[in-house]
Formats: structure tokens, sequence, C-alpha cells
């Protein structure tokens, strides 16, 4: 399916990063006083982050922003979740009252906290409801999550929060979501974009128990028998998707098409990146992941699209918790190319037998 | 053998953390707004912080400090590394002047770095040189590394250096690590200690080719074969280490015993901390590992220990580097106890069937 010249516009909009700054940045690396490879991932990092903002060396990304995605999903109603559906906007007022693992990791690094309600059950108060597409997406075991024109707005919602955010100088965006139920909607896309057997892509979510799992897995079959077909990216994502996908899928083809980076957390902002990857593949070349999470759909997703996380910390929160864990790496990265003397400068041996 | 008694008093001092502010800290978790077991890691961390703080909830580290020791190693003439042996002073140069990846990584979390010579073959102006036992550890594939006199003064200058850096204010130690040859004499420390074949434990450390790697194993192999007890800590320390390894062996022993926690980094440090653990059980509770390194033995040390490293970004570079890299995730751990709201504070629904 389509969902109108606008998006499709955005789609072919999307370009690769910078190659001559890749290369000079591959250079340099090579000439700083350390063993050839010897810092590792940092390099690889550094490498990106030159190609990213298309210069030699790479910035200290200086404006951080968390767009933190809330929306319902009714399967929730439906016992596949540890936590009842109401948790969702009581966790988007704890968001917004700064008690969250995503506010205090926000601070440890300075990043803003965008809170985002694109389809909760509920309004809350505070929230930036300008782009709400639903209260609640549809229980996908029976329903379609969203209708056509609730996706359209929805990929149009995070096109233009990224428009709003980097106009505004961001310089390095994070996914965020929260929305019991979500890891279930996350499992029925991964399940038919990758062709994955339910059991395969469900994981225990908030914590949920065996019977609970059994439900999960029941959800997402019955919701991938219901698709018509299994391979169309935006089809999927409207039929056992969610709102909260879909603004995240939108979100992650315009940051590319706006030339901006970004971290990805957990399971829900990795599914949106395989819908979006699927759209443009050359997004892809935008994005790092930040974390492995516990959640087998994740783990399928990044290794679908190459993407080696920064971190393995056993995180399931989502939230864009792990993505913010990952930034300081990312930022020694960028300092090591940026301020590290070469062989030359410190009057440092090169190696014997190189 | 032993080295007198000021160091045996030492050992004696060491005991384990603080566990009421262990047991504080697990019921905190258990409150904060998000699933039991969520935050992964971050979760083990926090509960780590406040019992070595001996407080719930933790404060941030507010004081780190990499005591970065720099030695030579008489193998290090016999071809076992990709880097001629004067090398290990112009980085001296380097760390004093500020060019070296572990001044760019610990300027990122505002970490000071104190460069301390113990064994560098020539006088580097601007080091730490107080403590200096020789000019370079003896060849181990034929003589000694240390006398018994220089093994006594490096592990009480470990312990000074602790004294002195806790009295200024240090709440958080890295043991860096700067020597070329350094990874060799790991290699025969760890192949002793653990009973392990040559060929196991020797990497290629700075990036040593096939036929450089073939004689670390030689060494390593003629250096063991020296040793008339592989299990004596001390002995082995002596016989195969170096002055590097036996600061750092005094420093671990010193930190746990002035109840002052450490980040590990790679194979140097984790086998100085085998040596500790080695001589006083208890004293690993105030490590952590803050990477897995590329080299064989610091994961086999790892291992032994029971130590689950926080980053694995396939660094080897030594400085202090991996565990600089891994302190904001400890004080993101920190973070998250101190300041996350818990599900009273915040209103927010516990699970519905935990």
């Amino acid at each position: 399916m389509s969902v109108g010249a606008d998006f499709d516009a955005l789609v072919r909009r999307v370009s690769a990063p910078d190659d001559n700054a890749r290369a000079a940045a591959l250079t340099r690396q090579a000439r700083l006083t350390k063993p050839t490879g010897a810092l590792g991932r940092l390099e690889e990092l550094s490498v990106w982050a030159s190609a990213v903002q298309g210069r030699c060396p790479p910035e200290p990304f200086g404006r951080i922003e968390v767009v933190l995605v809330a929306a319902d999903h009714g399967i929730a109603r439906h016992g596949v979740s540890a936590y009842p559906a109401e948790v969702t906007a009581q966790m988007v007022a704890n968001f917004l009252a700064g008690g969250a693992a995503v506010n205090v990791l926000a601070n440890q690094i300075a990043a803003q906290v965008h809170v985002v309600d694109v389809g909760v059950s509920v309004d809350v108060e505070g929230a930036d409801g300008r782009w709400k597409v639903c209260n609640g997406s549809g229980a996908i075991d029976r329903e379609d999550a969203l209708s056509e024109t609730a996706l359209e707005r929805a990929l149009i919602a995070g096109a233009a929060l990224v428009d709003e955010r980097v106009d505004a100088g961001a310089d390095l965006l994070i996914p965020g979501d929260m929305g019991i139920g979500s890891t279930t909607a996350c499992a029925a896309v991964v399940a038919a974009l990758l062709s994955q057997a339910p059991a395969t892509v469900c994981g225990r979510g908030t914590g949920v128990d065996d019977a609970g799992l059994a439900r999960k897995v029941e959800a997402v079959s019955a919701a991938v028998t219901r698709l018509a077909d299994r391979r169309d990216p935006l089809a999927v994502l409207r039929t056992v998707g969610g709102a909260d996908l879909a603004l995240m899928t939108g979100l992650l083809v315009a940051a590319a098409a706006r030339r901006t980076p970004v971290v990805l957390d957990g399971i829900v902002s990795c599914t949106a990146a395989l819908v979006a990857a699927r759209l443009s593949p050359p997004a892809v070349q935008w994005w790092i992941a930040g974390h492995r999470s516990t959640e087998p759909a994740q783990r399928l997703v990044l290794d679908e699209l190459a993407l080696r996380p920064v971190l393995d910390l056993d995180l399931r929160l989502g939230e864009g918790t792990g993505a913010l864990l990952a930034v300081p790496v990312l930022q020694a990265a960028v300092a090591t190319l940026r301020d590290m003397a070469t062989f030359a400068e410190a009057g440092v041996s090169d190696r014997s037998n190189g």
C-alpha cells in the first residue's frame, strides 16, 4: 500500500551519509597514537559520526532529543502484559513529572525529552497531543490496528516532529516508547516481515508470566493470519502495528531525509526501523543500535539490518533508555577522533612490523 | 612467598562491602517505576554502588582518578610486540601532554589522570617517579622480572598511591597501564595461576604478527617453566610479572582495604586483579570489570573472578580506556536508583500478575 504523495516524496529524499567525510575519518583514525584498531568499536562509531555530520573530525553532538512516543494497544486488554493498560497514561504523567528512568538517564547527558501522545486511550495533560491519531490502536488479533487515515497521519506526524526538532537545533534523535501491549504489536510486525514463527518473536515484555506469554503468542499468530500480504511494510504496520510504531516509522524515514542521525533503542524503535528500512533501505545508514535488549524480536531486527548494538546490558524497559546509555560511548568515540594526538604530533614511533 | 609485615597487614584489613546498604538498595530497586529487572545490569551496578559506598541511595561518584602505571618489560626486546620498547616512554610523554586516548576519555567524565613511572627504562620528566623500582623488568623467558626488594617496594607503592589519592578525595579508582611487552608478562602470570597453556592465554596485544605471536607463546612457555611453584601468587608476580603488575596488585588490595571501589580495565589490571584476589579473596567485591577486551587472558580472568564486564567494545588499548568508558553506565545506574520515582510517589499501578 501507499499513503500519499507527501510520504512517498520523503522516502525518495533519503540518501547516504557523506562518503568523503567517512574516508577522511578512516585516514585520521590510522594516524592517532594507538595501535590500529585498538579502540575497537569506538573507531567505527567515530567514522559513522563523521559521515553523518559530513565533517572530519566530527563535533560532539550538542543537542540530543528523545521523542518519547506514547500509545495504547487494544491487545493489552487481552492478558498479554504484566501490567494493566492504564499504566501507559500513568507513566506519561510520570515522564512529565520527571520521575521515570528516561528522565533520569536524559539528565545524565543533558538530553531533552519530548513526550508525544499519538494514541493513548485517555488524553494526558501536558503531553504533546497535536498529532494524536486514535485513543488506542485496535486489538490486532481481531481488528486492524489503524485505519488508513490514522496510519498516514501518524507517519506524517513523525516527519513533522523531525522537522520541528531539527529546525530547533536537534542533531541526534532518540525514539523512545511507552505503551502497554506494544511488544505484542512489535512481535506481530517482525513475525510478518521476517517470516518468523510467533513463538520465536515473542518475549516477556515487561515481565509477563507463562500463561500471558502463551496468550501473546496466540495473539501474534491470530494477527499475522489476518494479513493478506505479509511483505507489504505499510500494510503490516496498519494491520498489526500501532500508532506508536507508525509515528516512529515516519520519524526514522524523515530523520534520514533530513540527514539527522538516530540512536535506536529497544524492540519498539527497532521494529519501526525494520519497517522504515523496507520503505527506504539507505535510511539504515543514519542509525546506530544503542543496545541489545532481551526481547527476541529486537535481536532479530538488529541482525536483519546488520546493526551491531553498542551496549548489551539486559535492558528491557524501552522509553529510549538503552539509546541514552549508548550516547556517552558515541560522544567518547567522537572525542577520540577529534582530540587525540597523531603519531607525528606526539613524536611517538609507529609500529615496527605493520 | 611473603613480602613483609606491612603488606600482610594490608591484606588482612580487607573486608566485604556494606550488606545493609546492599539490602536497602535491593528493596528500593523493587519500588521504582519500571518492571522488576527491566534495567538489567544497571540494577546490579546500582546495588554494588550502594554496597561499596555504604549508603542507599548511593551518591554519584565525585572524584574519579586513573592511576596510570608505566613500566618497561625486558621481554619486549625479544620480538613479542608490534612496537619498539621506546614507545613506553614516548607514550608517557603523550599522556603528560594530554594527547592519548586515556586523556581524551578522562576529560569526557572529568576524571584525573595520575601518571606513575614504576619501571620505565628511562626516566620521563613529569611522571611521578617517587616509587620507581627498576628501569625495566627482567626478560621473563630467561630471568626474574623483579628482585624481592623491587616486588615489595612496588606493592607498597600501590598502597601508598591509594592512600594518597583517597586522602585527596578520590572515591573511584581506575588502574591504567602502559608498557610495551606487558601483555606477555600478563599471559605468563595467567598461564601459571590458572594452569592454562601458553597458546591459550596469548593474544596479539598491540597487534603483533603471526611470527611475533609465536615468539610470545615461546617466551611465556619459557617463563612459566622457570617457576618453582605456579600457585604462589607473589612468587609468580616476582618471577614472570613486572613492576606495573606488582604496583597494581598493591593498589587493588589497598583500595579494598580502604573501602574504595575500583573499575578494572584490560588485561594488565585484570591480571593484577587475579593476583590480588589470590592474596585477598574478599577484595573482588570492591571491583567491577569495565569491559571485555579482545585479549584471551583477560577473558579467562574475568570468568575466574566471576566479574561480568559492563562493556564489550573490542577494545585492546589499555591505559584505563575501557574502564573510563564504563563509568557513565555506572553513574547512570547510581542516578536511576537515586532519582527515579517509586510506584507510590508517581501514582503508577504496579504489576497485575506479579
